[in-house]
């Protein structure tokens, strides 16, 4: 995929009555000491009405011979001007649950079908600057079922995806190899690189 | 810590010439395609002029003889109306590098002076949304130094946070447990978690 035609052309100030998408709010809260202070945080507008979550992450392993083989993505992110190694991961929509959006997201973005193993507890990206937040959803993907033999992504008309997968057990060396190549790395895929490093150094 | 004295007690928008910490941008990129396309993104306002990345999270180790432990403390964060169990973390200074910050910071909010082992690649929070970055460094604490026997914080004044530590082996079943007592979890925690359990898992 031709990632080096995606680029940043300009940044401008945007005003509230034009934004969309997300929204600054200025918090007003009582400390630990029952002092009156003020916050300032960044927020989504999509965040489905009868839910307490934005998105579900999807931790998909390839059960492959050869060792477990973690699915990512590469996607160009005007926010930082660059291609980001990412989980496949997308918004929940109304109605749905965690698992469910993320079986849909998987097959839309890679078209793998995969099975539910696990569901992490909430996530809070980033929660000294914004509430967003999501569930990690753990999902294995059978390679042996037909449907997984030649994975046909339902890609939107302005979604660019490139999938791939890499050994597990590598991870973090991987991470560093991504970044010298110019990618950038998504705080998930680092950290849980950097979870299963210090799991093999201190032999957890 | 009397963290139940801390809540939110109200929440209005932000406009744009009131925010003194963050900012909302219009992005105009071109796709992978060429296509002309619009994006919004949050952004901090405090980022160094001279540097690349807004702040360090520190994955901190205690080399205990029952086995390595986590450090890590619990704040109330306002954009989430909840006390978070997050890594020690902190914004760069201008001029300072990520492992200069990052020692800074452990012996500000924990009181322990660490060795730093190993700095990670800038890690992105949520590149969908915002810029906001980081770099996680790795930092052991060696309890036999006479400045870690009783480390004593050094907070500022509108700094609430209570530190502790859990066996990292454990990480994951702790962060269900967290969630289980209303605690809500940070991403970096969570995600650190998952790859501990993963590399126990798939024996990597």
């Amino acid at each position: 995929m031709a990632f080096s035609n995606a680029k940043l052309l300009s940044s401008e100030p945007l005003v509230e009555e034009e934004a969309r998408w997300i929204k600054l709010v200025k918090l007003a809260y009582k400390d630990a000491h029952g002092t009156a202070r003020t916050w300032e945080s960044a927020e989504r507008r999509t965040r489905p009405r009868s839910g307490s979550i934005d998105g579900v992450g999807i931790f998909a392993v390839l059960a492959k011979p050869s060792g477990p083989e973690l699915v990512l993505q590469k996607q160009y992110r005007a926010p930082i001007d660059a291609v980001c190694i990412e989980l496949p991961a997308g918004l929940v929509d109304e109605g749905e649950t965690a698992e469910q959006a993320a079986l849909r997201e998987l097959r839309e973005e890679t078209g793998y079908v995969g099975a539910v193993s696990e569901t992490s507890p909430v996530m809070f990206n980033d929660p000294g600057f914004c509430n967003t937040n999501l569930r990690m959803v753990h999902v294995t993907i059978d390679l042996d079922l037909p449907e997984n033999k030649r994975p046909k992504p339902q890609l939107e008309e302005d979604e660019f995806i490139e999938v791939l997968s890499v050994p597990l057990a590598g991870l973090w060396d991987e991470c560093k190899s991504f970044e010298s190549q110019g990618y950038a790395i998504d705080a998930r895929v680092g950290s849980l690189a950097e979870g299963i490093l210090v799991a093999q150094q201190f032999k957890l």
